[in-house]
């Protein structure tokens, strides 16, 4: 079998994981790291190629960015044009629709794929919402949030004045309401009810119950694991009533990774263009032949 | 907007359901209905074609096959051969590769789609178990049916000499255990306890726990209620115990007929051939406009 030669560019929290779901899929092999600083080449990393340019990497057929949302459409565009395959797992929800035009028009001029929004919210969450609804076509569907920490939220806290570390955990209320429990350590010469109420009064708090604690130590109560609770209750046809939920307590980063090596892999199943991951048959995001796995799945 | 002509072959249980997701369906309009007996025409179906061959129907896009499972394959053959698209519940697992095989090979050669074994499970549950092994490669996926009851089993034991009446109802133990509760009503003549041991030796309850109990009436127990939890737990990339499951509570037959008009939709969506559940993208089975989909469901 002729492996799938993926690079990962970034090499942070998520670029890590990634390296461990290529090392652990059966078709797949590590093309090479790009990163910012090429020489900062840990343990895990002596095997391979680390650049800072995927044009130096030998053979790519998909590169897997690990970069910040950010600068997601950027790296994309570039290497699509390479005549290379992108996934990524862009999370700013509202956004989405521009990019998947943007490099829906790169993908389709250079014969590439493109796959965006991969990771479990947007991605696998977004598959299970689009799932319940063609069940249940009339209701409501609550994503429910954690127990786990908000990447977006936690940046939020250390940008306000006297914060020396921090940690926003999203604690789910369920149909959609979420707890903000904020954890800081409190700069000297600060005063921490003063750098609290400054929390609270934050756009990203100001809507939500948030507590905020002073602890000795942030670092300490840090930890990669993370929730959802999807659940939708509706009509199907004429019936109501219809109960449907998903659940899962997961490692955040790790999840992130696997999604983004399982639609790696469907990328060379769809025609040239961009794709969510509702577009994309979930057969094609599993390793084996495929009537293999619909006698075990289906 | 163009409506989905559908035409519902088989007015049974199923069938009804059908005719009510069709008619809450924006996009769909009822072509007619084809049963064994055209004068058998009960008030909801007054105002449609009631008729017994497809082919004295107007314009039918696609056919929904509400018919036993043993006689898809014929019907579906005869009518993709027509150049209409079909969509089944064939939900016998170990058939299902093979049907698919056959009716591909029928649907490329009339320029038509067949999607088979949609419904929940197969079908929905499909769809979920390939999105967990996509999110979680490594680990076991255990599927627990009910409470509810099995169409299967309870046939089964009204073949058992001495029934006069049953229900089988199938309660999950976890980890794709069941226990059978068996519920009948005994022929006059014959003796409770050897029916029961007769019922526990058949070859559909001899490898379960299962409870026989006589009752008065059957039919006062009857519900349409069933559910299911998948529950995987396993590994994503090099991290293990990631949890993942999913739930529902339902009433049966109306979802089976919901997601045969979800994948009736999807099948306009494929290239001529078979299609099982994780071979559609999952986005091709809600009405809606793709961009508006993304935007509310990634």
């Amino acid at each position: 079998m002729k492996k799938i030669r993926a690079a990962i560019v970034g090499y942070g929290n998520i670029g890590k994981y990634v390296l461990e779901a290529l090392e652990a899929a059966p078709d797949f092999e590590v093309a090479g790291v790009v990163r910012r600083n090429p020489n900062d080449v840990p343990d895990e990393l002596k095997a391979y190629t680390v650049t800072d340019s995927i044009t130096k990497l030998d053979k790519v057929d998909v590169a897997v960015l690990a970069t910040p949302t950010r600068s997601v459409e950027s790296f994309a565009k570039e290497i699509l044009s390479l005549g290379i395959n992108t996934v990524d797992s862009f999370d700013i929800h509202g956004g989405i629709v521009d990019l998947r035009r943007s490099l829906d028009a790169v993908a389709k001029a250079h014969n590439t794929v493109a796959v965006i929004s991969a990771g479990w919210d947007p991605g696998s969450d977004s598959v299970v919402r689009a799932l319940l609804e063609a069940m249940v076509p009339k209701g409501i569907t609550y994503t429910n949030f954690g127990p786990g920490m908000s990447m977006g939220h936690t940046v939020a806290v250390k940008a306000v004045e006297g914060v020396k570390a921090a940690l926003s955990m999203t604690i789910p209320m369920g149909t959609g309401v979420h707890r903000r429990m904020v954890y800081i350590e409190v700069k000297d010469g600060y005063d921490f009810k003063q750098v609290a109420a400054a929390i609270k009064a934050d756009d990203y708090f100001a809507h939500d119950e948030t507590h905020v604690m002073q602890v000795e130590c942030v670092d300490n109560l840090l930890d990669m694991g993370h929730g959802v609770n999807l659940v939708r209750k509706g009509v199907s046809g004429k019936t109501q009533n219809q109960l449907v939920e998903f659940d899962m307590k997961i490692n955040n980063p790790a999840l992130t990774a696997q999604i983004l090596v399982a639609v790696a892999r469907a990328s060379f199943k769809q025609k040239p263009g961009a794709y969510t991951m509702i577009e994309l048959p979930v057969i094609d995001m599993i390793c084996g032949e495929r009537e293999d796995l619909i006698r075990r799945l289906v």
